[in-house]
């Protein structure tokens, strides 16, 4: 980042509007029907994400939204000759028939990891089904190819766009920012010599990075094109010899990042293909990933004569293994971060008993603690702040519709997160706000029986996610119950706060290793009664023992014992709960007024 | 199998000699390079496994043996104009150079999952690779192909096969026998109309089976075709309407077996591939497992027009998943099994302390009791003994070169198992001979609390083997140890003791279904020091609670608790060994001679 810290933001980070408008969902419907009939298409299929598959879109790449008035984060439209759907997944079942117009779309049940066999019933049974070949990557197109039939998919214009002219947002516009090689641990010499090695030994000519997070971590760069992750959209080409190209809208390359010229070559976005046939007609190897690189690329790279070595994207790899400088701001983050949270929950401890707070009002209350660090940027994404049965729906966000007055004695589940200039943050506490209820202690212990487990746990070199998941579970599992979503994810050093190829769940297969930064949340949810979470990161160091690793624990905020039956926890898991309270106390102690300090103090009493 | 039971084998089942002849490499070697000459090859490739691709071979198809003189269980002989390579796993990374002729063939590590880039190295950069096509699937030519580089590997005749022509073993001729409906559980016709359902739901019309324990399954028979797996070599191809044909050596369906023609065709193993031509003719779709059936005949069904449906054998699940009947067959086997075990081990207390006895001792004694049983039809596989340093090799098999003369005080593991009529064992129990070290008790205590962590789990319904491996590992690791070695692998029901698709290891992806049935054998291991390994078989049933499975145990024989540091036990697992001793007292006490019975109450005696 340039010396110029920008100002903490004083204008409010969420929002809390749902507003949709169903009303202009029939004649967008209809007038990319036309579009479909002109071209002789039977169906034509209209994704949420971009070009650049992140969780934020820019305002004007909000196809979906404008197309069908659903705000969610993730579904896909699909639309036939005569019928319309709306694919979503299980997290907006309720919200996306609120939203659409549901006489033009029928919200159907996006099943895990794809779209059913109604997409088929929806596109027809024959003739060709178009869609934009920047929206959808090679492995998108194998999914939908099993189930609508091969050979009728059809890569066209991107009709949405041809329709939506009036009132579109215009594309960001944000500067590109450079972090220092002291924030970032390593020059973008250092990491552009690295990452050609491994290109050449993947017996590759150049590799193809279309995700922004791949670019901005190599480039030591960072952006504001999008809301709570601070990247710059753009891809990149970086050949094993000569000088790499960032593709990018070149007016965002302002002076702040000139110095970025001295090792990259610029170029726009629109010229990418351009350059790839170039590698094609001169026979080169590319590597690309195959998973997230827009279709486009990926054909126009074969159908010139290159061969490709289809691997993951090896930045992923390289980012998520942070080092000592990046690991030293997020513990930075953290002690920030730990400072409003401990502002906030003392806060709320306060007026929790109090009448007619609300959900919004502890949500607002929790961002204005955040911003009164000045090395704030953003909160890293919608605050989920639920109360009594609110907790219960795993990805809750709270709008002016679903808003609840807390209930003394109800269960407040509060998962948020930041983006400091050092870094990025994600932490659950599941609070008390009165007498607890026998099950609520039951439950909040084995959640934090489950996050204890996995804390402690010392694991040999080569575990993956998938093979430690189930130590979150198993105080849930030894009375039957569960919870229905994964461990943990991988977290970006300020940058995304979900990220890649780590992470615990039954679906992370590549090894941990040292530098990785996780959450370790387990969690229990009892359908319209109440929500239990407890989020702490953790970051992979090597342990004592040769060739095993375990985790270090980064966030620093109290964890409720109120709710806790001691009863329940061993004498090491309670060691666990000391040592990490005498911890919490002394470094975010010290930067809390008297009051917050004394409150902190009680709340971090050994038990 | 008919109602004449054979009686119970006189002969011994297992051998000790590990006797090769390097002198015979050399010339065997030259022939197949003048073969490769004549054929313009520049390298050609011979596999361990035959066709069916099963642990055991019959003796005429141990090509690999015949060529090189190595006796393993897994092995690849490749074999270049000037350099030739045997490349073996780790097992065998001692025996492999004493057996062969190392001036001959180089002996090269396997890496885990295929074979390394030097694998390149030998059969030279350029020029064709020949290989036999009934004895490479798909899978294995695309893992091949990724290493010689595209377009080089070539199918031809079986160059071995001609050049072994004096004195090869006739390849074997057992009857086949079949299993009544009350034993299968099912009847074939009933097995046949699921299959045909399953088979129409993927969008097939017919489904070639190519893996002899799927068809022996299906078709409620069994064989003698090669040791201690006793199924009866042969393919099949199930249309979705009209009448199955079972390929095999129409000699083999004697009278006692006429009954299948009720529900089958009969056809030579050399007609299949008219038979898939026919169908690809017809334009029909076909269901293969390109992960086992040979090459030759995915490729015949490609060329003759045949659509592919490439998914697992369904046969796999179907039979993973044990019915009552078969279920009661393996209790019943684990309480023959019991016995042997108990007199076994009643016997072994007795003499552990006595001078000279050695591993080929014990194993002949273990031996001799299963053969007490008169349904008793084989072990299941070669008795692993390990006593004192031999206890750390992992698939350790006594011969006359390597028998040990056991020391009192060493540790003896001893895992075995055997085929009874009702049912396949499979059982290791590791124990004392006299005093106990200190840290031989730590790491057994440590092994049988992940033993028990297994034993007691409950889990819920979608839970794979990969999520549940770790709680056998604990222990372990949390004094920075571990095993190299999977938990646990699925047991056939009288068929092959180490069947897909479930297991418990991280390669497991596949969800636990009532009626599987697992080993559950964690163990430690020290290099040079001794071995430790226990091993229960158990089974999958539906737990109290809604929607979650638990292990049921089926081995029967007590755990030497001498070994166990009991301190080091939770009440939970004190409880759980308790208990278990209780049962196996109470179901096998009463089948013992009073001798044995009395040290088994001792040997169950609750701690």
């Amino acid at each position: 980042m340039s010396n110029s810290i920008p100002p903490a933001r004083t204008a409010r980070l969420q929002t809390y509007s749902d507003a949709s408008d169903p009303k202009t969902v029939k004649p967008r419907l209809d007038a990319v029907r036309r579009e479909m009939n002109a071209r002789g298409l039977s169906g034509y299929l209209v994704p949420r994400g971009d070009m650049f598959r992140g969780e934020y879109l820019p305002a004007h790449a909000e196809r979906l939204r404008w197309l069908t008035s659903f705000t969610g984060s993730a579904g896909l439209a699909v639309i036939g000759r005569d019928k319309a759907a709306l694919f979503v997944d299980g997290r907006y079942a309720t919200q996306a028939p609120r939203q659409t117009d549901t006489s033009a779309f029928a919200v159907l049940p996006a099943v895990q990891g794809g779209y059913s066999d109604a997409l088929r019933d929806i596109a027809g049974k024959v003739g060709p089904v178009g869609y934009d070949p920047w929206l959808f990557s090679p492995g998108d197109l194998e999914g939908l190819a099993s189930i609508l039939g091969t050979g009728r998919l059809k890569a066209t214009d991107n009709l949405v766009d041809l329709i939506w002219t009036e009132d579109r947002p215009a594309p960001p516009e944000a500067p590109v920012e450079l972090l220092g090689d002291n924030r970032a641990g390593k020059s973008r010499r250092q990491k552009l010599g690295e990452l050609r090695n491994t290109i050449f030994e993947a017996g590759a000519d150049a590799l193809l990075i279309t995700l922004p997070e791949s670019v901005n971590w190599l480039m030591n760069m960072r952006g504001r094109d999008v809301p709570h992750t601070p990247f710059a959209l753009s891809l990149a080409l970086v050949p094993t010899e000569g000088r790499p190209t960032l593709f990018i809208d070149i007016s965002k390359i302002g002076a702040d990042a000139a110095a970025l010229g001295a090792d990259t070559d610029f170029a726009p976005i629109e010229s990418l293909p351009d350059h790839l046939v170039r590698l094609g007609t001169n026979k080169k190897t590319v590597w690309t990933d195959a998973g997230s690189a827009p279709s486009i690329l990926v054909s126009t790279l074969r159908d010139s004569g290159a061969s490709l070595v289809e691997k993951r994207d090896p930045v992923l790899d390289l980012k998520s293994r942070k080092n000592d400088a990046e690991i030293s701001g997020i513990r930075d983050a953290h002690r920030r971060d730990g400072v409003a949270m401990a502002k906030f929950l003392c806060w709320l401890d306060g007026v929790a008993g109090s009448a007619g707070l609300t959900e919004i009002d502890v949500v607002e209350r929790l961002e204005a603690f955040r911003r009164e660090d000045e090395t704030l940027v953003d909160i890293s994404f919608d605050t989920i702040c639920g109360s009594g049965p609110n907790g219960a729906i795993m990805h809750y966000r709270v709008t002016e519709t679903s808003n609840r007055t807390l209930v003394p004695g109800e269960l407040l589940l509060v998962d948020s997160g930041a983006q400091y200039l050092s870094g990025t943050t994600d932490i659950t506490r599941t609070v008390a706000t009165g007498p607890v209820a026998p099950e609520h202690k039951d439950r909040n212990t084995r959640v934090l029986k489950g996050m204890i487990a996995i804390s402690r746990l010392k694991f040999p070199l080569g575990t993956t996610g998938a093979q430690i998941d189930a130590f979150a579970r198993h105080p849930l599992w030894e009375i039957g119950e569960n919870f229905a979503h994964g461990t943990g994810h991988g977290v970006g050093a300020f940058l995304s706060v979900h990220e890649g190829p780590i992470g615990i769940a039954p679906r992370y297969h590549v090894p941990f290793a040292p530098g990785n930064v996780v959450s370790n949340e387990p969690g229990f949810y009892l359908e319209d009664g109440y929500g239990i979470r407890i989020e702490n990161l953790v970051h992979v160091v090597a342990a004592t023992e040769p060739r095993f690793l375990c985790f270090e624990t980064l966030t620093l905020a109290p964890i409720d014992t109120r709710l806790i039956a001691m009863a329940m926890l061993t004498i090491e898991e309670r060691d666990w709960l000391n040592a990490y309270h005498a911890r919490v106390l002394s470094e975010i102690g010290p930067a809390l007024d008297a009051e917050t300090r004394g409150w902190l103090e009680k709340a971090t009493a050994a038990v």
